[in-house]
């Protein structure tokens, strides 16, 4: 019964989910679905692509949290639309919410959007709201063990950034069985290992995502 | 109605958890649901706080992960009971995860049982099993903005573990503002700065377990 009732629901979120993309497919906007554990990151990642792009590509962002807008103000404050979601205690974002705030932002004039997920490394992994792909980081002081303890969301990524990679010195992270173990879960799986402190490997990461967004059909 | 859902399994939820909670009572085991976000050292504290009690009141774990059984077995070495629970997808633990498994532990030789959650720091907060308080670890590698990002979790806890407190040099984190934000949500919130890899303050945390655990009713 209880099965059933997650089922019907993950069911219809696809639904909503396709539409949202063909919406941001005709607008010719790649949508990045970027997830991760809490405090891994992601708008400090944000905040240092969207300094490396340098306005070479348009970007925008949706913010997705339970409560507040720290966010959000990070990412307008280097000039980028932005609209935040309070998900009011749910911990992921779905499709419906995405349809619900994405006319407020000017898509037309938007190459690349971000929706920043719900720090969560379990549920968001299972909604889809839209993306072309979803991409997913893990910092390095949140240990070597998290691929096989939360495989789904490093199974449905394309690209999977180790964020604070200043901090392997002070831990005892093994970087090798992290890449190792996230591989045998998903081969295809694009690895970038990112300090947005030192700045190291953000120019590699941003150079994909210029392939994969000019590269969109 | 996706509201009424949710109402109602938490509903049932809660009654299974209080009768889980009166068989622990009538055994005399005082129980501490422990949760945190993927990676924060739940199980290195458990470790630590093992070795520091060296046998003065008898401990008993409860491992709950989506998958695996490391935790499990880190414990295990240790000489301690323990069980391992695999949700198998699901974000949390629930009262009827804890019914099924609380038997295969010699409940009558326990006098503090830890259930480790699934590391999220959202969905657990929702969900009782039976606990008698529930204690939550922040990684100070985490940032400073999760307590106003994550309220319920803070709300709901009796104590909070900063661990990873030897990180702090290295990163950007402000664990004045952490305290502050989280004894704004939460004013009897019990807070302890931790290290496991250099031993700080997990005597000051054990020796209020020895308070809790010894003044149960």
């Amino acid at each position: 019964m209880k099965v059933k009732v997650v089922t019907n629901i993950l069911e219809a979120n696809d639904r909503l989910a396709a539409e949202n993309q063909k919406i941001f497919d005709e607008l010719g906007v790649f949508v990045i679905n970027l997830m991760s554990g809490p405090g891994a990151g992601k708008t400090s990642v944000l905040e240092s692509t969207i300094k490396e792009v340098n306005g070479k590509i348009k970007i925008g962002v949706i913010e997705g949290d339970i409560a507040g807008d720290d966010d959000a103000r990070r990412i307008e404050s280097l000039n980028i639309p932005v609209v935040q979601i309070n998900t009011g205690g749910a911990c992921h974002l779905d499709a419906n919410m995405i349809r619900v705030v994405m006319n407020e932002l000017p898509l037309k004039d938007i190459d690349l959007l971000f929706i920043e997920n719900v720090g969560n490394l379990v549920c968001p992994a299972e909604f889809n709201v839209g993306e072309d792909i979803k991409v997913m980081l893990l910092s390095i002081a949140e240990g070597h063990d998290k691929p096989l303890k939360y495989p789904l969301m490093f199974q449905t990524s394309s690209a999977l950034i180790l964020n604070k990679i200043d901090l392997l010195p002070y831990t005892n992270a093994d970087i090798q069985k992290i890449k190792k173990d996230a591989l045998s879960l998903n081969p295809g799986l694009k690895i970038f290992e990112v300090s947005c402190k030192t700045g190291e490997g953000v120019s590699e990461w941003v150079k994909w995502l210029y392939s994969i967004v000019n590269n969109k059909p």
